[in-house]
């Protein structure tokens, strides 16, 4: 290995460690976003709508690390599809801040009403969409296209989820019409939380593309819907 | 000019155009969906969730062009930063055709239900996001900054309008639970529209930095969101 390869390892290696910390650091916020809902604690949900500059500054220097990489190194195949995914993946994270904010604004809105009723599902939701945002990284840093497949099983579950937040509020909402202003702030929360799924999910396909060089989006594959929905099993949280 | 450097100019043209039927061909899907919704029309809805086969081969091909011109021509500075824009651009495209099939779908559950008011707003709503899309994509293939700033100034009104939605409906749900259901999936289409417009405001964004070489996200730069919304003037459609 020559010493540019070597560099570029290196950064390679950074680069990666820069989109597991930003991944971390979004996590962060969403669980406290969520944490935030559950407990009626509205000092965590303005900290978590404030912002967080540790994300915005690394999402430009994710973003600045991949221009440098293809210009410095000129890479190919699989160097430069991880580049490319790598700046996905930082979109997909900053995406992921947003929407903690997102969910962080609604749970604010939440709390201005008495509770609707003890929030059981959403916190599983959230949970369950961080699992899957933290093992699509994984599976992006480790190359482990069977995590990534694992990522993409799971996504039914969210979806399960939202349907099953929905049809309870709605029953609380025809009953009670206090309940319509909060409970319509709850479903907005759980889709925030599926769209959190929906980016764990972009960065799994990404993994499988990256390591197999082969597109999983929009084909009938190994992975269509309807076998997901198939292969569904126990709950994985 | 060289053959290798005409041949590139040629391919960054034939990807922008590309891009282009791609943005025409999300924005027919959008607009069918919100005449489908407006109209009543279970055809048209149908067929915007049934998905555009176009849509899906061409976001393939474009991440495909962009890949082999990084990997033939390895360029640098505006054009690579134009390769990289382009990829984002053609996720955030794609996910405006996702936001056509969730319109499309919000629409037939509300279907199911007598109208709960006639629909001014929400389709005001879609034209300004497409609007949006519209002249984001053409600031991009232009260069064209301005324009590029113009759209960032919009993004206001969506989120006027999305208030607008809520509030409105709201006093509908509160004097009248049966059209709460179809209530939540009004206020849901509005949230899908206010998203098309996120995606254009991204593209604006990439536009800017594509041009000056500067990130406009999160800094205080010449247009922070207070000075936006001083500037907001006269709707514009």
């Amino acid at each position: 290995m020559n010493q540019d390869s070597r560099h570029f390892v290196e950064e390679l290696q950074a680069l990666k460690d820069r989109l597991l910390t930003m991944g971390g650091l979004a996590e962060e916020r969403l669980r406290r976003a969520v944490r935030g809902l559950v407990e009626r604690d509205p000092v965590a949900l303005a900290d978590v709508i404030a912002g967080d500059t540790r994300i915005d500054s690394l999402q430009i220097e994710i973003d600045d690390r991949c221009f440098k990489l293809i210009a410095l190194y000129q890479p190919v195949a699989v160097d430069l599809r991880t580049i490319v995914s790598s700046l996905k993946i930082n979109s997909d994270l900053e995406r992921v801040g947003d929407l903690a904010v997102n969910v962080g604004e609604a749970a604010q809105r939440y709390l201005l009403h008495p509770p609707v009723k003890p929030l059981i599902d959403l916190p599983r939701m959230g949970e369950l969409a961080m699992k899957m945002l933290r093992e699509s990284l994984d599976a992006f840093v480790d190359r482990d296209v069977g995590l990534a497949q694992g990522v993409l099983s799971q996504d039914d579950w969210l979806d399960a989820f939202k349907g099953q937040v929905f049809r309870e509020l709605l029953t609380y909402m025809l009953s009670n019409p206090t309940t319509i202003e909060p409970s319509v702030d709850l479903i907005l929360i759980s889709r925030h939380l599926e769209r959190v799924g929906d980016h764990a999910t972009n960065i799994a396909e990404d993994v499988i593309f990256l390591v197999e060089a082969r597109d999983v989006r929009h084909r009938s594959g190994p992975y269509p819907v309807v076998e997901r929905r198939k292969e569904r099993g126990a709950l994985p949280i």
